[in-house]
């Protein structure tokens, strides 16, 4: 089980790299904005969620999660050399499934140190979010978590599903917590869902 | 003293939500982005300040802080509903009342845990400003602790205060520090107190 | 050796603040702007660094790191109301300074807690650019990690350099380390390299 949780953790750790990749090639940045971006991406909300949980950061005990972050970033480049462009959607698939393994992997992390159940949650949400926004702010992108979309939420609800399920059947909660995750990821950005909970409202901004 | 200190700790967290949440209004974002907002607000600082401390995160432990935020956002959407108009001295006074409390909080847990008083003071500081710093970093406006008007001094100032006058006297020290604190932010945004340190220069940016 | 890092460290303290002053300058932000930033520049990288490597956070144990980023910023502001004018260079060599002593404290630290190499070099790499990252996203600046230039891989080469010698000479490798970080940025500024890994790509953000 252990082994399991380590590879779900370096795909997390890819798939935000790539994500980080992709937005550095539509911000037009070089070979070292690259590197910097796809690595803030996919360790920032792991460093987070250990420092919070008082854990040993998980990337500075094992340099393997170095290595997949650049062979990840690479990858994508060679792929990102054989086209001129990509949809914004790419961008946002990547980040959604990112979202979903880190839900998960976090709330797991925290679950197994022993925390109340709700902090769970709530870890799992820090770790998926982090590195988003991290890439998002350096990036001096919107950050998607405040864009509405779910974007948090599916955090929430995905992580509920996995600390539910998880005192019964470790691997099923794991993947039950992830597919909740993604799939109402990828349905709100399908259905552009938000939550308008304030009335129509006009100000200047200062 | 310690309740008394826990129900302190939960005004300051309740405060910054709210702020959050009037920032959440201002730049027309939906539920999610409230929650995210507050939340970020209301706990950035203390996490930042028990990370540095070595003390347990304070709301990893005890998931009644998270209740706290919800309650407090939606409270404020409650209220924000029945208006279509918020002064931008509302938010600026909520996060003036957030500064006071987090500014003795801050240097308070320092101190008990045997913290030089400089470092006290300065970790008070800390404690104030980062999470409304989060707060702008992420909703893209010019963050206040840089906009001037005595922000982050007027942690400095209150922070002395307590940390002085809490070898003697605990509660008076709190609020002495507190109101300090407060009353020279209000005072601050009232008259526009600045400190200009540089002569007049223009330069054009690259 | 240990009293030599330890003025070192301060050294690298001082020079970032100096770093930070300036861009307050350059911004037109008044006194307490500058504190601020001056002061994120000059202990973020060290604190994410101690917080990751799970050591005491430096500056938090020895308040004189505080006097240090005061005086800093004391004598810049001095020096800067002395003329109207800074060239954009100034703060570009004033943080290719920092980057320098950063990357190989940074990379000593965990060596000296005996974390692997390949972590160590990236450690070096987070304490050197991550209190730079902090001012511009602050200042709301392009980050100049992302502007290319080898920012980060010039802390990768020096870390390395540091991290392959330190274990026959520990000065030599500090000296060697720091004037490869250097000389390698200020080259990369001089001549503006960059390294172009996407074709050229025109496409609409969003």
């Amino acid at each position: 089980m252990d082994t399991f949780f380590y590879w779900f953790d370096h795909l997390g750790v890819a798939v935000f790299a790539v994500s980080g990749t992709l937005l550095a090639f539509r911000k037009n940045m070089d070979g070292f904005g690259v590197v910097v971006l796809a690595s803030a991406t996919a360790v920032g909300g792991g460093t987070v969620r250990d420092l919070i949980l008082d854990l040993p950061v998980f990337w500075a005990y094992d340099p393997t999660y170095i290595y997949t972050i650049l062979a990840a970033a690479f990858t994508t480049i060679l792929w990102l050399r054989l086209r001129d462009y990509i949809h914004q959607k790419t961008l946002l698939i990547a980040d959604a499934i990112g979202l979903a393994f880190f839900t998960v992997m976090g709330a797991q992390k925290a679950l197994e140190a022993g925390f109340p159940a709700v902090v769970c949650v709530v870890m799992g949400t820090v770790t998926a979010c982090f590195g988003g926004m991290l890439r998002d702010v350096l990036a001096r992108d919107i950050p998607m978590v405040l864009k509405g979309e779910l974007y948090a939420t599916t955090c929430l609800v995905g992580g509920s599903v996995y600390v539910l399920l998880a005192p019964y059947t470790a691997l099923t909660a794991l993947l039950a917590g992830g597919l909740v995750t993604l799939l109402l990821r990828l349905a709100a950005i399908r259905w552009q869902w938000s939550l308008n909970v304030f009335h129509e409202h006009n100000e200047g901004h200062r």
